[in-house]
């Protein structure tokens, strides 16, 4: 006998109209995929735990729409679910401020990721699954299961086709997720037409050559038993689900199973039918029965709220059975880092010994790793390039592999970057202060542009380890030398992007970078070794920018970052020698600077003295700062490191040259500063 | 009986040493992946159709070297198969400089494709076999086969991890390419490690999946024959193939199946050891017994050259026989366009009505499409939004689907962009003309960065036909909104990045992207309406930049692209309402712009104008032609795309306060040419 009976059937019928009613009002959106998907969708919320007066409560499951445009469903579901939208938030959808934006946005309650462009919510869902595994491998004790979620995540055809979701997909495989179960929307179609002109591939096969279980609902249109089967199937798995809804895409409507129902509102006749067909009033919208809102409450809503309390008493006798982990846990659910943990930032003097920068960001990563349990890290198999591994530090594995275990906090991502970038987002999501930071080589997080772009949308603060960060590589030459990279990452807005000259700005950058809680940041780091500089101090770096080095009424200031710093310092002893007196500016993170008062920035750089930029990569961006730019606006080139910087002028003499050209040019001209603006 | 002897045990050793000797010689590089792969390479290489005399040749085999840091592989086999490449060059492996770079680099003869960048190898080959079974489906005639080449590739486990190498496997397998042929260097180990760490999927089974043929070598180190055997087995089949190639890293070294052989010069007893082992004297390096350069030109080069003339003898009988083709084929070998071609491109004048720039860019494909067959078009998905399909295309499809046929030139890429963009240089690189474009939404080019970036650094004219180009999108929101994304692609060298603001200027940016042999372009479109502009002509957008519309002695020069140029024009009349003279400069592409010559430019921004620039995108960048910025430095909103303009101040009142504002900011000040520089 079927545990559903008519009332699931008009909770089903009410999801659709709800969507189609909203794309309908907005005369804009997705009614296709809601109308297939809305079976699945009670199903799946019916049996969920969540609790929608604490949508941040660590223990609720977590469901991630990964075809964002079908978000009229997720509103839908919001708010006969209890969360904070209501009908009238429904009736303006996608309007400018609305509460129902076009696509989720993370911001929202009930919304877990900010989703859309395709692939990065079933990528972002491993990662969720990740902290999930690893938040109950470090806390839950014996009758103390304080973490036990799990994450579902709708997906269709654009998500499989698009490689972010292959990289995440193979490594959730790997690490066996078992908290993971994914409904697969396999209605056939996408914007071009039947999904046969471009996507013949057997989905379910690839997924079991990841190591998935792979379930089919053949009628995922009204079987709302076969769904509850697999979903119970897919929790006794011991590896992550994905379950093929065969749907039809705008179920019900006159054009069901065509591709002109996915994207563009239904007419109102075939919206009048619908509501017929459904049992509802044709002349009615944004209609939902009192059963469907007392059967939600009743299924979900009080027994979720009531599991939130049991949980929090949970905690309670937890922090007294087990202070210190209590306490850590009440800590990281508060958001908040221990007391004094910047005291493990090492701090350096002119007298250390040159280092790579890549190598002073190890040294800081190890010594804060034991310290902060809610770092959680990895590199995009570069381990012994990037050095992001903390000594000491367990893999996070499956316990079956004997590599390692889920309490491990190092990730072996493999060479799949964009799903990195996509993972750690997800990892972020979670909550309970989970740092993800990921290494590979700064040319490589361009890869992941997709990522990065959403972290700092989503206020993501997650960090990349981006090592390798110029021509200084050397002989990889110019498919691994980054040129444009930081112009791309500095205009993306709430983002920070690092490149530090000495310890004590790697220092700094990872300072700000961990304080920080809504925006992520690229520290770009180098192969080289770079000295330690007089006139740097953490204290100073944070700021972003600052005057490293001056002299009274200078002629020009020298503004450089990372590795250019220190040959830039050594330029103004060959200019001193000129006398042309040089200020030489580190700006470390254009982001942090920009926060700055006014006044501190005009400190930096007043009016009245030119300034040269020094950088060994593209200079566009840099007039924000600087009259005159010292780059490399052409690929790089295969050789020895410092060969290369020889061959571009990248050398004392090299940057003198240009500082006295500025100098000359700005004589008896009128010099105002950049940051001094018309509006 | 085996077809291989001892002399080709000894041309395997020469390749390895040869290999391991330039690593040595460099104190840099990755001898493993060569000294597993020799055997394979050797039994490939030996029945490959090649004219080392003639590296250009249309209808040679290729040879793709995906795992593109085992170039030291690459580098030997080029030498011993008679091209350019000296043993003197081999010693200068990874010198600055040298024809024997860190990767592989197009420009050399030989190197098919630029790789290093992992997945990006795998995905140019499918664009290769996808150009070579469009050639042939166009021009081969009984008798006639101009066209019957194979594409051989290299590829490991890093590349297999890759999304990109997903997605155009993926798209390979529907499509059916049986003239790809990949070997999959099963080696088992990554940077990080044992594979095992990170990717333990069955990745025989993803390609079954894919619709590949799958075939497995098991020892890859030694068994030349079934190297051989695997080759023959994929020729015969449909589809392509993949050969698992399983291969010992470092094969014969002290460390052979460790990962301290990938990316390390071996030690110098252990080249030693090496040479013993091999027959060879450990005293000497760089040696080729006379034997294999023998071998190799009585097997291949002397054949090659032969099958060179015997097609050139072919092609002319073919001009004979088929006058119109054969002149076609002879035109698009010469890489010129047919007489004329430009006639075909539409104009305007400001009384055509107001069109999106996207549909402007239809108009353009559907003009030029049936006169250049070298056109080989498609969209990630999204063709109904691009307006990429000409009208009567057919799709590129294997004819057993009935879909199309492969002399068809609309590819179905799928939700694929990366895959797209790595495939679009593979076309590119094929020859015969070959100008790929592809579309998609502005904002997701940035998906394909890995991809975009090859095709600047290599030349490949490819074009992204970028529709969405900003806010004005409207409803879809911030995950479909560009910001950032100009300013990253401007900062790439070698780089267009149109963003026409009405007919002539999208006439002008395909004007100049199609007559472009070496440089990539991306021209961004808009989804809205744009005014034909008083002012504008192909002639002088061709330019990059050039003044729309001017008054006697302007008090500002307002500089704007695509949608914003119109708004400008407007905010003039209100500024000239208030006496404000305002000259307008439309910009639709800085890197053509910055080709003209410094007069022309002075001409469009001399001293003593101030300059504003309005885009509704990211202000970073700007300054190179600007003094003030109006731009979008923040995340966009979802609403309709007039609300979004006006919630931004993106209007002709909202332009105009801030020109206002930038002539009083100016007032008494010296004005200086952002052209006008010290160095």
């Amino acid at each position: 006998m079927s545990q559903y009976t008519d009332i699931d059937r008009l909770a089903v019928s009410t999801i659709r109209l709800l969507a189609v009613d909203q794309v309908s009002a907005a005369n804009s959106g997705h009614p296709g995929a809601p109308l297939g998907l809305a079976p699945a969708a009670h199903v799946i919320w019916k049996q969920m735990r969540l609790n929608p007066k604490n949508p941040e409560w660590i223990n609720r499951d977590r469901f991630v729409l990964s075809n964002g445009h079908a978000c009229a469903l997720l509103y839908s579901l919001l708010h006969l679910f209890g969360y904070d939208m209501s009908i009238e938030d429904l009736k303006h959808f996608r309007h400018l401020g609305s509460k129902t934006p076009g696509h989720p946005e993370f911001e929202l309650p009930g919304v877990e990721v900010t989703t859309g462009p395709l692939g990065q919510g079933i990528s972002n869902a491993v990662g969720m699954a990740i902290a999930q595994a690893n938040f109950a491998a470090t806390y839950n004790k014996p009758d103390y299961e304080l973490s036990d979620s799990y994450t579902y995540v709708f997906l269709g055809d654009g998500c499989l086709q698009e490689g972010v979701s292959s990289e995440a997909s193979s490594l959730a495989g790997h690490l066996r997720l078992k908290n993971l179960i994914a409904f697969y929307d396999d209605n056939q179609i996408t914007i071009d037409g039947n999904i046969n002109v471009s996507f013949d591939e057997d989905v379910s096969k690839r997924y079991e050559a990841y190591g998935w279980e792979v379930l089919h609902v053949e009628n995922g249109n009204d079987d709302l038993d076969a769904i509850s089967k697999a979903l119970e199937q897919a929790k006794l798995s011991d590896r992550p689900t994905l379950i093929k809804l065969t749907t039809t895409i705008g179920f019900g409507s006159l054009n069901a199973g065509s591709h002109s129902v996915h994207g563009a509102p239904l007419k109102a006749d075939d919206v009048k039918q619908l509501k017929v067909k459904f049992g509802f009033n044709p002349e009615e919208s944004f209609v939902v029965p009192q059963e469907v809102y007392d059967l939600y409450n009743k299924s979900t809503i009080e027994p979720g709220i009531e599991a939130n309390k049991q949980w929090d008493a949970l905690l309670d006798a937890y922090v007294g059975q087990f202070p210190e982990l209590g306490a850590e846990v009440k800590r990281r659910l508060a958001g908040e880092f221990p007391e004094g943990w910047e005291s493990k930032l090492p701090t350096y003097t002119p007298e250390d010994s040159a280092v790579a920068s890549r190598k002073l960001s190890e040294i800081v990563l190890d010594n804060v790793f034991d310290t902060l349990p809610e770092l959680l890290g990895g590199s995009a198999d570069l381990t012994p390039s990037n050095l992001t591994r903390s000594k000491g530090a367990v893999d996070f594995q499956p316990p079956i592999t004997g590599l390692g275990d889920y309490s491990g906090r190092y990730i072996r991502y493999g060479v799949r970057e964009h799903g990195m970038g996509a993972i750690m987002n997800g990892i972020s999501a979670f909550g309970a202060n989970y740092r993800p930071y990921g290494g590979t080589f700064l040319n490589f997080v361009s890869y992941a542009s997709g990522a990065v772009r959403l972290s700092a949308l989503s206020g993501h603060p997650v960090i990349w380890v981006a090592t390798h960060d110029s021509i200084g590589l050397g002989e990889d030459g110019p498919t691994h030398q980054p040129i444009e990279t930081l112009a791309h990452f500095r205009a993306i807005p709430n983002l920070q992007v690092w490149r530090p000259a000495d310890g004590n700005e790697v220092t700094a950058a990872y300072k700000v970078a961990l304080t920080n809680k809504h925006t992520p940041a690229i520290i770009a780091l180098s192969r080289q070794n770079l000295p330690q500089l007089q006139g740097s101090s953490v204290e100073k770096a944070v700021k972003g920018g600052y005057i490293l080095q001056d002299v009274d009424q200078p002629d020009l200031a020298i503004v450089s970052t990372g590795s250019e710093v220190g040959i830039a310092v050594e330029a103004a002893k060959v200019l001193a020698e000129k006398n042309i007196k040089a200020r030489i500016v580190s700006l470390p993170d254009f982001h942090s600077f920009g926060q700055q008062s006014k006044e501190y920035q005009l400190s930096v750089f007043p009016d009245g003295v030119p300034i040269l930029s020094v950088e060994v990569l593209a200079t566009s961006g840099w007039s924000k700062y600087a009259h005159q730019s010292f780059g490399l606006d052409r690929f790089g080139a295969s050789g020895k490191g410092p060969a290369v910087y020889e061959k571009f002028e990248f050398t004392p003499q090299g940057i003198a040259t240009r500082a006295e050209k500025t100098v000359e040019f700005y004589k008896g001209k009128q010099v105002i500063s950049p940051l001094n603006t018309a509006f």
